[in-house]
């Protein structure tokens, strides 16, 4: 069994519309290729009952991960740690670790701490701050019940040195020992429609295999399909041989196909 | 009061981040724009609990638009219509409408109706189908309770035309007589910290228009913030001057801080 993760992707910009979720896409996929099965991805605004309301959710459902980006900011309407803190029935305290790191960044700068700067040390009690290479906002960690709780801010590259450089230490013992590998191929002149049957019998023969197809052109002008093929295994090499193995018997019945 | 949506994009492709969730964004610009509230957009894998428990939530918390894509197409893994179905606790049943649809598609190519094909035909009962001018799987319109259920496929070409040649009239008498406007600032050389208290003052002056910083370069060193402004009005008229006129008061705020 892998263990479960949802994404919660936080500010108003990305429920209007106006940014595209590159975040939670990133985040799905560091996830997955260290063998976590990510079955959530949830975007909300900057808003009180909606971030509390998925919390207690997937703290009350067990999931093992639930990695949340955007709202750790200066401005007003960066209230995450806030709206976790709540859901958890936790206080809002200054950490002096935090503290120590947002202070340190703004000095380097001949900058004071304003009362914007302070309020990005304020964690939930009883969390651990991340460290933020890139910005200067802290990132939080805390172990609730099941859960582990990893809040990062919203934007990409200070999240993502964060995720590689300290959360996954973090969270090394509830990763699997897997290696998961993709690859794909593709097909041109045949419709979707005409290789779902093949693709049905071959997923049959493989259940552990994701074995997905992706139609590109038009369905009956001009159909191009790409298949795609996700295995994982204890080891590296054992997992690409899997997914050759099944690419191999897809290109096979595709010619049989072909030639009938 | 606007009326609420949640956007639902199913899809493994999604959840293991291969591909980001355009469609999600998309949407929730169409809709935003046309005076919506988007609360969440929720990201699931091609799995019935996943699907059956967001859609359970969304009609029993009353959400007026439920707007799902992905998992309409003829292949095994595509389950959206049945597991929705499951979740409202409708059967699947060949709609003739439906099967009109798909069949003068394949017709025209000189195509047989596969039964992988007749499958995109099948809706939930009572439910109508919605026309697929670009691609083959109709899309599906439900009225639950209070909740108007629509369900497009995937493909994002297929879904927004559909979306705004179909679904936008099928939906006209949910949507509020608004016209949404947003236009905004890029400040160069103060951090977006610095910038906070500022955008503090003017959000309480504008309680219903929504301002945001995005900070886009360093907090630190090469400091370059966005300022984003959108409000609306019963006419685009008044929305475009709401929005002017409190892009003029954040220029002048940042005009004084700069002089003083």
């Amino acid at each position: 069994m892998k263990p479960k993760a949802w994404i919660l992707n936080i500010g108003n910009e990305l429920t209007i519309g106006r940014i595209v979720n590159t975040n939670g896409a990133w985040l799905a996929r560091q996830l997955t290729l260290r063998g976590v099965d990510v079955r959530r991805i949830i975007v909300v605004p900057d808003d009180e009952n909606e971030v509390c309301d998925i919390v207690k959710q997937g703290v009350s459902k067990g999931i093992a991960l639930l990695v949340t980006a955007g709202g750790l900011g200066p401005t007003p309407d960066d209230r995450t740690v806030e709206f976790v803190a709540k859901a958890l029935g936790k206080k809002v305290v200054l950490n002096e670790e935090a503290l120590r790191m947002v202070e340190s960044k703004y000095k380097l700068h001949g900058l004071e701490l304003t009362p914007e700067r302070v309020k990005m040390a304020y964690l939930p009690e009883g969390a651990k701050p991340i460290p933020n290479d890139v910005g200067t906002a802290p990132g939080v960690f805390m172990s609730v019940a099941n859960t582990r709780i990893i809040l990062l801010p919203g934007v990409p590259r200070e999240a993502e040195v964060m995720f590689e450089r300290y959360v996954i230490p973090l969270i090394k013992d509830v990763l699997p020992r897997l290696c998961v590998v993709e690859d794909g191929i593709t097909v041109e002149g045949l419709p979707e429609s005409s290789i779902a049957p093949l693709l049905k019998t071959i997923m049959k023969k493989y259940p552990n295999v994701y074995i997905k197809s992706h139609p590109k052109g038009s369905e009956l002008v001009n159909p191009i399909v790409e298949i795609k093929v996700l295995a994982s295994a204890s080891n590296c090499d054992d997992a690409s041989k899997l997914v050759r193995k099944v690419l191999e018997d897809v290109k096979q019945c595709l010619e049989w196909r072909q030639e009938s």
